[in-house]
């Protein structure tokens, strides 16, 4: 890929002097030529003047796949930049649903004007009702739905008679609907082609048709979507009618968006809005002032903990050494254990009637973990020349401490999901906030056991 | 989902019983009107014993189905279990590259055995040939390639032609090849519905068509699809030969694995190779156990350090009730912007030529946090009757252990990729580890500073 971003970069650079040089139409032009993607990925590269001028230039269809593929804030804040006429040529010519998302993020009175000029405002405005969480916010209006007495040479003569517009990605399957408008079928272009003209599509459709609810969250629509490796998913009202389809881009854009939430939160930081680097330095502080300002709520507990014990750490001073070790012990075997479950969960490979096997399954992880660590501690202890009795407590607490920081890391994820919170907030520094504390009073406790 | 949850739960519990009183048609023919994903979700609850009896019962088709769903893993464990005759029909049913991952898995004496047996062999064996981890690992060979000179009236005949067997959603785009099999177009089967039948497919077919060579990463295939918005990719040889395509469930199954490695690398383990729940809790802590093993030598460094200051610890015993907080918030920070950074280069955001950018904004971020967390641990100190100096030191400290943390997480994930390691090699034990030592260095070297 070292080539592409070389060439990427002489692109910008070209477009970057066309624009300096007043020559918006040249710039405008040598985009024209190239994938949209690739016009985004350019896009991302320039500042918003830039952009700005090259949507005023380009073709409002250009302009359109490339308001599509850029993150929707961003879209929007170009969108803010133009004028209404322009404005509405693009959204004229964008799909329905990515129309509906960045008419989303406008001002209603904006939002109205614009709708009110459109060509086909009735594409887009019944989109406008889903919360663009839903997996009806996702789906879009533009897709093929046919009658089942109708016979496979009307279906070929309806494919042909849609509009040169059209997305053809959109059109592999073809939807078979009853009078009521309900969802009763499926049909591929494939099957069209392969079967004889006069039969009815009521008898070439294939009924096991898998669709989701309009009020689904998107990420329950996503995960039908990838369970039955589908290419498009239908989506029904309350009452079963189709009121739109999903196509895989949004299923993909669906999937990373949530895996990077999933990873920012697990860093330890609330999911940003946009793309990094266009977050400002000042919003991602904010996300991630949180977790930390909470280590002084965990810092003030360790504090109480280590004077609960004052008297055993004064007697048997070698207990200090062990702290850092211990502590930073137990945080890591949490944050090993909650990553991997959260992700588990996320993925469908567990479920929350499968917290028992988890939770055993962690314990004994847990153990293993202990005992291997108990082991190195204890040659660690008595090489640093450690008085037995204190490698012993070292070794004990090493084993407890682990088994209790798997078993917190298996089961708090499991209790967020169960409370309907994204188990991902339990993140690394959560998971050592949390078994900080609890891990030096464990430690402590042992040792007063074992030492007397 | 609730609802399908219990469903699947008593669909486990019937086929138990039903193996249980060795009615094991009966079990698999419960099992066949489902859709393959179902079935492999039930079989996934079964245990090895009943998983075998099923595939011993299911018609082959319906065994290759399930076996497709399947972890590879998982599926080769079974397979191990299968005499040959019935491996061989079932694999006679797989999609050539679901054949060819599962052969993969198999000894080589068996594999060539089974090879040797199949109905088609060749449609698997050149699949043999690529990596795992490659785009031709990823490839299926069942697609349908067609010459320039045909008509629209002749492509459509050769759809009619194909097996029944073939996957339709192989077929929604016909790939185009010249004399010597180079890819030259493409061409969907919209477009040829919608084509008048005597036109040429050099005529309706489009020139710019995306393919990736087979021996790129299967990282960078999918990295392409999703960029491109597209349903299925072709796969060249070195001469531009069309050899393959990659499937948008296939692009699903890398995009969900890739994340899920880069999930369990950042919370401090070496990737599973199955699923949590099979994987072995030995097999787990083995995983595990290297970053927990690296904190022992972290934390020696740390008593170094600490020994070092020894004197300024002694004269202001004020100062170690700052360790832990120090060190914590230090770790904490340095993990928050790994793993944004980490997944921002993952999906494209950020890439290498980005770096100073980063580092920058990184470095703007950690002086916002700094005097955030420095304002609120002056504000600590002095409740806590901590002397001004001390506290004074300590604010500082802040500062510079937050910027330190922030501007090495940004770093340290970016080295790797120059280095073409997998970025999530950064986790968050391992930047703790980094920055314990390190950060308890910049602190006392502050307060030495500050409180002479």
């Amino acid at each position: 890929m070292k080539e592409r971003a070389i060439l990427l970069d002489m692109l910008v650079d070209r477009v970057r002097s066309l624009l300096s040089e007043e020559r918006y139409e040249e710039a405008a032009m040598l985009l024209e030529g190239l994938h949209p993607a690739d016009v985004a990925e350019i896009f991302e590269e320039l500042d918003e003047d830039e952009q700005t001028l090259l949507l005023q230039h380009m073709d409002p269809g250009v302009s359109a796949d490339v308001l599509e593929e850029l993150h929707e804030e961003e879209a929007a804040e170009l969108a803010e930049e133009l004028p209404d006429d322009m404005l509405t040529a693009i959204v004229d010519e964008m799909e329905p649903d990515e129309a509906a998302d960045l008419l989303r993020e406008m001002p209603e009175e904006r939002r109205q004007r614009i709708l009110a000029e459109l060509e086909d405002p009735d594409e887009v405005r019944p989109l406008l009702r889903h919360p663009d969480e839903s997996a009806g916010g996702l789906m879009t209006t533009e897709f093929l739905a046919l009658r089942r007495r109708m016979t496979v040479a009307d279906a070929l003569e309806a494919v042909r008679q849609l509009a040169p517009s059209a997305d053809p990605d959109n059109i592999f399957y073809i939807y078979v609907v009853d009078q009521y408008g309900r969802l009763v079928g499926v049909v591929s272009l494939y099957d069209l082609i392969r079967a004889e003209p006069y039969e009815l599509i009521g008898d070439v459709m294939d009924r096991d048709v898998i669709s989701v609810r309009s009020d689904v969250d998107r990420e329950e629509a996503a995960a039908v979507f990838a369970h039955y490796d589908l290419l498009s998913l239908p989506v029904v009202d309350e009452d079963g009618r189709l009121v739109g389809i999903i196509t895989s881009d949004d299923i993909l854009d669906v999937l990373e968006e949530e895996a990077t939430e999933d990873i920012q939160r697990l860093g330890g930081s609330e999911p940003l809005d946009k793309p990094y680097l266009d977050t400002s330095p000042f919003e991602v502080m904010r996300k991630r002032v949180g977790w930390l300002l909470l280590l002084f709520v965990t810092a003030s507990l360790t504090g109480t903990v280590m004077k609960l014990f004052q008297g055993d750490l004064s007697r048997h001073i070698e207990l200090t050494y062990f702290i850092p070790l211990l502590i930073g012990t137990g945080g890591n075997a949490g944050s090993q254990t909650t990553a991997t479950i959260i992700r588990a969960l996320a993925i469908g490979e567990v479920d929350l009637r499968d917290a028992l096997s988890v939770l055993w399954h962690e314990m004994r992880v847990g153990l293993l973990l202990g005992l291997v660590m108990a082991l190195v501690g204890v040659l660690r202890a008595l090489t640093w020349g450690t008085p037995f009795p204190v490698a012993e407590a070292v070794a004990t607490a090493l084993i407890l401490l682990i088994l209790w920081a798997t078993s917190v890391g298996a089961v708090m994820p499991l209790i967020m999901s169960r409370l309907g919170i994204d188990p991902a907030v339990v993140s690394g520094p959560f998971m050592s906030t949390l078994v900080d504390a609890t891990g030096l009073f464990i430690y402590l406790q042992t040792a007063r056991l074992i030492l007397g």
